[in-house]
Order: C-alpha cells, then sequence, then structure tokens
C-alpha cells in the first residue's frame, strides 16, 4: 500500500494503512538523550514513577516514527509531495513503550486547488499512529502541499 | 531564564526567551536520515529545485530541536513537567537552514486546575522556534500537565 502520487490521486475519505516500525528501547534512549532529556523518556525506574507507568518514547519520537513510516510508503521515484506548512489537532494518546510496532492509518479528509499556483493543491490528512493492540496513540492532522500530475 | 517549576509559577501572558541551538548540516541529515528521507532534507542540490531553495531540516527536527531548548530551560532538580496530551495549531512558517541559530520564545496563554486530579493542571502555552534573523520558524500550542507546588 503506497500513499497518493500527485494531487488528483487523493481521494477524499480514503483510509490507508501502512509501515510496522518496531520500538526498541536502546532508539527511545537515543532520541530522548539527544532532543527530550526529561527522566520519564530516559529510565524504567523514573518513569515507573510518573502517569506513564514505564520508559516510554518522546512524542516528538512518536512523530517521527510515524513521519518515517510516511516516507516509506510513498512510490518510488519522483512524487509530488511538496512539504508541509503545518497541521492541526495533534494528541498522544498513549505511551509508546519498547517492544511496541507501530503503523500508520491515513485518512484523506479534504483536498483544495491553490488559487495561487494552478500546478499545486493541499491535502488535508488525517494521521494515527496505531500500536500492536490497535490502540492509536498519536493522532494529528496534517496539510500537505502536493503537485499535480505533471500531464496534467 | 529558567520555565516556571509548578502550576502556581506560570503567569498568564508571560513571555520567555531561552536556549541557542546551532543547527548543522550533518545533524539534519542525520535526522533526515532517519525520520524524514525526502530529498529535500537530504541533498542541496534536490533541494534547490523545491520551494525551500535548499537543504533544510525535517519540521519534526525542529520541533525536536525546541523541545530540546525547552527541557533544558527547565529549572534544575525535581519539577512539575508531567507531559503533554498534546498541541494544537503547529505551523512551519520558514525553512531551517544550515547555520542557522534558534531560541525559543514561549508564551503563556491560559492555564486550568484540573477537576479530577487537584494536585494537578493544565497550562497552555504558544512555542515559537526564533531563528539569528528574528524570523520565526515554527510556532505551535502545546498543552502541558504540571504539577501543583508540593506544599500547596
Amino acid at each position: 500500500m503506497t500513499i497518493a502520487r500527485y494531487f488528483e490521486d487523493f481521494e477524499v475519505g480514503a483510509v490507508r494503512e501502512f509501515g510496522d516500525y518496531h520500538v526498541t528501547e536502546a532508539e527511545i534512549l537515543e532520541f530522548a538523550g539527544k532532543y527530550d532529556p526529561q527522566p520519564f523518556h530516559l529510565s524504567d525506574e523514573a518513569a515507573k514513577k510518573t502517569l506513564f507507568g514505564g520508559l516510554c518514547a518522546s512524542g516528538w519520537h512518536t512523530c517521527s516514527m510515524v513521519m518515517r513510516m510516511v516516507v516509506d510508503a510513498m512510490p518510488p521515484g519522483e512524487n509530488g509531495a511538496l512539504g508541509s506548512p503545518g497541521l492541526d489537532e495533534l494528541r498522544w494518546l498513549k505511551p509508546v513503550f519498547p517492544g511496541d510496532t507501530l503503523r500508520v492509518r491515513s485518512t484523506v479528509l479534504d483536498k483544495k486547488e491553490s488559487r495561487s499556483r494552478p500546478d499545486m493543491g493541499s491535502v488535508f490528512l488525517q494521521n494515527e499512529g496505531v500500536n500492536q493492540k490497535d490502540e492509536v496513540v498519536v493522532r494529528f492532522k496534517p496539510i500537505v502541499m502536493y503537485r499535480k500530475h505533471p500531464q496534467g
């Protein structure tokens, strides 16, 4: 299952699931050490005293793992992804623990042609990171700019 | 300049600036290689053909750098930060390039005591990443849970 290649290929309402990301303790510690060195992301002992209940990934790390699965699901070769101006309503719903396996569920909420740039448009998605228990661990609504098909 | 330690210490309307993060090409490439391997985050040549105009950091990397500055600005020792349920209205406003130096501007928008947990509350912030030209590169509104002062 790959992501649509160009703006025209996104169908509002379409849902795609993809990805298979195995979360390791080593990677949780490495990311947290660099970018989010709070005790509950660095030590299982410290995390057990918190709302998380055990060592868990930084929320930014969870988003980054989702992003990696999104990029891996892009069709090979040239594609129309032009970057993102942002996202709305990001919620970290469950902790991500060592040993979890994540996948992505991506829903096309809406799409709009650009007024100023007739060769591109914006796609409004809902992306969810889902773990091996089918729990949604993160949900957010990215806006992604896509080029239209070169042949129009 | 440090961040407030406990829920009571956050004053609605207060603005704090902190951090000093030097962005290197090596770190941009390392993060993108792991989490966001799109051409414009991996190659200056590829990025020159895009809206970004040159090699730039993954948006998730930019957020992660902001997070690191936030954690570094937390007061030393025990603090009341309990994690975040999410954020709203994230916008990547300008690309982040190698050689940029970022800082954080954090504004307290609102705060609310928890109804179910009298020992904690939610703090509503606006965090901005700002570069050396005083351009806001990223803006988002995180919700952060904070413990109240142990002595009440």
